[in-house]
C-alpha cells in the first residue's frame, strides 16, 4: 500500500484556500500512485484557532467546506484531514479535535483527540471535549489502521517531557495486527523537539508493535512555528522516511517499508543553530503574508540585534521588501551609523537616515517647560528610544510596512528595554534567543560571506541612550545572564545563584512590560509570550 | 453554632502578609465567638496565582507558611482557608485548589475543588488536578459540613450560565442532613455576577436541603477585580447574611439561621452603574498599591474618558494622588483645555500643561527630510497621539507615577485608537465599558453635584488630530456600535447587520493592537483581555 504525507500550510480561517489546498494534494497523492493521503493536524481550520472557536459560525462555515471537499475529493484514494467536528454530547465543551477519513461515495468517519494540552501554548480543554483512541481504528484495504491526533502519543513521560497525564492512554490498547498508527499533529517547533517526537514515536511503534506515520502541520501562526519533518518510523527503531523541515511537501512511502526490518534508515539529524535559523525566517516570512502584508522594515543601530533581524527578514521576505532606518541620536557613535550602512549594503537593502536630535531638543525642552528642569537620566534615555519608536511606525503608517522589533530573550527577561520604544514592532523575531544565541545566529549568517560586518559582532553592545553606555553597566556579563534566564525561564527552576536572585526579582518586576509585547517567534520549549503566563500585580 | 466569613483581600504571592491576615481575623472572630472562620479560595497564595505555579519554590514558600499559621492559630475555633495543595498522584497535574480545615492541635485536613474552570480569563486545568467533592465532608461539634470551592456549585446549566461540563457533580452526592454547605470562592466580579452567584447558591441550597455559606474574595489582581459580597441562603431560598461588596469583611451569623425559615431576609440589591463605579475604584487602588506605587496621572483631553478615568483615580487615591496632563495640540480647540481645567480644578487635582506642537513640528521635519513631503494624514494623526503617549510616559519616569490610558471597549472594539499613542498605559480602567456605559458612569459621578462639566459630556467625542475631527467621521453612530460590540463581543454572536459585519472584520484587523494594550479592568462577562484569546494573522 502506498500512503502519502501531505505535509500542508493552511492559513487560519481560510477555509476555501485551504480546501484548495487538500484538493490539489490529495490528486496529486493519487497521480502518485497512493491509495491514503495524511494531512495535519485542524487541516481545513488552521492551528491555533483559540478563540475563533467562540463563534459559532465559523466552525459552521468550516463545516460547509468540509462537506464540500467531501463531494469533491478523487475517486481511488482515501483522504484523511484533520477538522474540528462537533461534540456529540449535548453539555460540556461543544467541539472535538477530529480526524476525518474521507472516501469517495462512502461516509465520512471521524475520530477524536483523547489527550487534549493544556500548558504551554495549548489550551485544548478550554475548547474541546475528549475522545477515546480506542475507538479510533478503522481498516482499508484489509489493513488496520489506528488514527491518533498530536498530544495522543506523548504521555509517556520521556526524559525531556514530562507527561501531563494521570494515565496513558496507549498502554491501554488492546489492538493487535496494526499496519500502521496514523498521527495527525501541529507540533510547534522549537531546538530539540524532532528528537523527541523521533522517540515518542520510537516508544509507540515498539510498544504497539507497528509503523507510527507521524504527519506534522508546516507553517508559522503568529507566535508559534510548524516546522513539518513528518516523517515514518517503524517497530525496529528505524525512521523510514523523513520529510523536509519548513516547507510544504508530499512524502510518497510504501506502507511495506515501514513494516519491514531495513539495511539503512534515515539519518536524524540534531537541531543546530541553522535550524533556528530556517525557523525564524518562516516564522517572519508566514506573519507577514498571512496579515496581508508585503513589506518590513526596522531601526538599524549598527548593532548585533538588528543586524540579525534584517539578515533574517532578507532571507524571509526578499532585500526588496524590506528597509533598513539608522536614527542616529546624541549619543550614537559615527560608527554605529557606518557599521549600519555596510550591513545594508551586504545585504542590498535600502536604508534611510533619519536622525532623532532635533525631535529629541525639541521634546525635551517642551518638557522642561511643563516639569522644570531635572537631571539627566531615565526621562532623557526612553525620550530617544520612544521618539525612534514613533518614527519607525511613521514609516509603518506612511508605507504600509509592518516594523520588526529586535530585542532578544535575555533584555526581554531583564527588562532592558523601553516599552513604547525598542519594544515598538508587529513582531519579535528574536525574543525567543539568549543573547548567546544571536551572536551564533549572526556567525552562521556570515558562515559564507561576510554579512553582518565584523565590527557588529565584535563591538560590545550598547543602547547609546547616553554618553558611553554599554549594557554591562546596567546588566550581569550576558553569558551569566543567559544562564540565569536558562535556569529561571526556561527550566522553571528556582533562583539560587546571586545573578538568578537578581533575575528572579527583575522578572517580577518588569513583567508589565512583557505583558504589552508583540508576538515573539518561538523556537525553544520555554518562551515568553501567550505561553508563560504571569502577574503583574504581585509579589514574587 | 456561630460562624465567620472572612472576606479577606490578599496580595497574590505575599505569603506573609496574608497570614498575618488570617490569623487577625481569625482571632477577631474567636472574639466573637464564633466556632468556625471560613476564608476564600486561595487565601494563602493569592487568586489568580497563573504560571507562578510553574516555580515549585513559590508553592514550597507558601506551604511552609502555612505549617506556622497551623501552629499560629488561636484555640476555640476551627479556621478554613484556601491552600494550594500538592496532589497526591505522582502523575499528571502537580497541584490542587484546595480547602484547610485547621483546628489547634488536631492534623489539619485537606480538601480539594473538583470542576476546573478552563474558559474566559480561568486556565484551573493547566495547573490543577481535580478532586472529589463527595470527599469533602467533615463534622465540627456533631454538625455536618460540604466544602465546595467556586466553580464545584456553577455546573447547573442555568440561564445566564451556561455549564461547561458533562456533569452537574452535585447532583451525584448522596450526603444527608448536612448542617450547611461552605463554599470558598475567588469569584471575578462582573455586571449582574451577584444575582448569578445567589441563582447557583440558591439552586444547591434547595437540591441539599442545606444553607450554603458562600465566602468570595475581595480585591484586585491585575485585570480581575473580586468583589466580596460573601453572603448565606437557605433553603428556603432568603438571602440570610449579606456582606458588603469592595471592601473587607468578617460576617458573622448563627448557623440556626440559616436553617430556620425567616419572617425576612435580605434584599437583593441589583447591579447598577454605581456598582461598576465601586468596582473600577476598588481595581484602581488595589492596582497601584499592589505593585508598590502610590500616585497616578494621565492625559486631561477635555473629553468623556478622560474625564471619568481621571473621577475614578481620585476617588481610589485621593487628589492629591492623581496629576492631569493637558497636552494641547495643533487641532485642540481652545475649549478642550478650559474644560479640562474645570475638571482639574472641581476634582482638586493639580494639572500641568504640556503642548505638543514644538516637538510635533519638529518631529514632522525630521520625517519629511527622510522620506520627502507627504500629505496630511494617517502618519500626522499617529504622531501626535505617539508624542503625547511618549510624554506621559516621560512624567512616569520622572515621577514613579503609574500612567492610566483612557480608551474604551468600543473605542478598542474598533481599533479606533493609536498603539504606543494614546492606548500607552499601566493600566485601563475603562476598556470592558461600552461608550454608553462611559457616559452613565459620568451622570453617575455627577449625581451630587457637577464634578464633569457638563460641556464634556455634552461635545461630540474626537481624537483632535486633525481638523474638525469628530469620531462619527470614521466609527458608526455609538448607540449602533456599542450594541454590535454587545452582540459580537460580549454574547459571541455571529454579525447579522451592516454594522455587526463591519465590525467583525475590524476586530480581525486590529486585534494586533489589543495584544499589545495594557491590562483593562474586566467588569464585564467577556471581555478584552487575557480572557479572550484571538490570533493576529488570520482570516475571519
Amino acid at each position: 500500500m502506498r500512503i502519502a504525507q501531505a505535509q500542508m500550510n493552511p492559513r487560519l480561517g481560510d477555509f476555501e484556500s485551504n480546501a484548495e489546498k487538500i484538493l490539489s494534494m490529495s490528486k496529486l497523492a493519487l497521480e502518485q500512485g497512493c491509495d491514503l493521503v495524511l494531512f495535519p493536524e485542524s487541516t481545513l481550520f488552521g492551528y491555533l484557532p483559540l478563540d475563533m472557536l467562540e463563534y459559532d459560525h465559523l466552525v459552521e462555515a468550516q463545516l460547509k467546506v468540509f462537506r464540500s471537499i467531501e463531494k469533491s475529493i478523487p475517486k481511488g484514494i482515501a483522504v484523511m484531514i484533520g477538522l474540528i467536528s462537533k461534540a456529540p454530547k449535548k453539555s460540556g465543551k461543544p467541539y472535538m479535535n477530529s480526524a476525518a477519513l474521507l472516501q469517495k461515495g462512502q461516509k465520512s468517519r471521524i475520530f477524536s483527540k483523547e489527550l487534549l494540552p493544556n500548558y504551554d501554548i495549548f489550551d485544548e480543554a478550554r475548547y474541546f471535549a475528549s475522545g477515546k483512541i480506542a475507538q479510533n481504528v478503522f481498516k482499508l484495504k484489509s489493513k488496520k489502521f489506528l488514527v491518533t491526533i498530536c498530544e495522543d502519543i506523548w504521555a509517556w513521560g520521556i526524559d525531556g517531557y514530562p507527561s501531563h497525564y494521570d494515565e496513558n492512554p496507549i498502554l491501554k490498547l488492546k489492538e493487535k495486527n496494526l499496519a500502521a498508527v496514523i498521527n495527525l499533529s501541529a507540533s510547534p517547533f522549537y531546538s530539540g523537539k524532532l528528537k523527541l517526537r523521533h522517540e515518542v514515536a520510537n516508544a509507540l511503534a515498539k510498544r504497539l508493535k507497528a509503523p507510527v506515520i507521524y504527519t506534522n502541520m508546516v507553517g508559522a501562526q503568529d507566535e508559534v512555528i510548524f516546522d513539518g519533518a513528518s516523517f515514518v518510523i517503524n517497530a525496529h527503531s528505524q525512521v523510514v522516511v523523513q520529510a523536509p523541515r519548513f516547507e510544504e511537501a508530499l512524502q510518497v512511502f510504501e506502507l511495506e517499508m515501514g513494516s519491514a526490518k531495513l539495511k539503512t534508515s534515515v539519518k536524524r539529524a540534531p537541531d543546530d543553530i541553522g535550524t533556528i535559523f530556517s525557523a525564524l525566517v518562516l516564522g517572519i516570512h508566514d506573519y507577514v503574508s498571512k496579515t496581508g502584508f508585503q513589506k518590513v522594515h526596522l531601526g538599524l543601530s549598527g548593532g548585533i540585534d538588528s543586524a540579525v533581524v534584517v539578515s533574517l527578514a532578507v532571507a524571509a521576505l526578499g532585500a526588496e521588501n524590506v528597509k533598513g532606518i539608522a536614527m542616529p541620536g546624541p549619543f550614537s557613535a559615527s560608527e554605529s551609523l557606518s557599521l549600519a550602512a555596510t550591513l545594508a549594503q551586504n545585504l542590498r537593502v535600502e536604508m534611510f537616515e533619519l536622525p532623532i536630535e532635533k525631535t529629541y531638543d525639541a521634546g525635551l525642552k517642551d518638557l522642561q517647560k511643563a516639569f522644570g528642569n531635572f537631571d539627566f537620566g531615565i526621562v532623557h534615555e526612553n525620550l530617544q528610544s520612544r521618539l525612534r519608536g514613533a518614527f519607525l511606525m511613521a514609516y509603518s503608517n506612511k508605507e504600509n510596512s509592518l516594523l520588526l522589533t529586535t530585542g532578544n530573550k535575555s533584555e526581554l527577561a531583564t527588562g532592558y528595554s523601553t516599552l513604547y520604544g525598542d519594544m515598538c514592532g508587529a513582531l519579535n523575531p528574536l525574543g525567543d534567543l539568549l543573547k548567546s544565541q544571536v551572536y551564533a545566529l549572526a556567525r552562521f549568517i556570515n558562515s559564507e560571506q561576510e554579512v553582518i560586518p565584523e565590527g557588529i559582532i565584535m563591538r560590545a553592545p550598547s543602547a547609546e541612550l547616553r554618553p558611553n553606555q554599554k549594557d554591562q553597566d546596567s546588566l550581569p556579563p550576558y553569558d551569566e545572564l543567559d544562564k540565569a534566564v536558562q535556569n529561571l525561564v526556561e527550566k522553571s527552576r528556582s533562583p539560587k545563584t546571586q545573578t538568578e536572585k537578581w533575575l528572579f526579582d527583575r522578572l517580577a518586576k518588569t513583567e508589565f512590560k512583557r505583558w504589552q509585547a508583540p508576538p515573539i517567534l518561538k523556537v525553544r520549549s520555554h518562551s515568553f509570550g501567550r505561553g508563560r503566563r504571569m502577574p503583574i500585580a504581585a509579589k514574587y
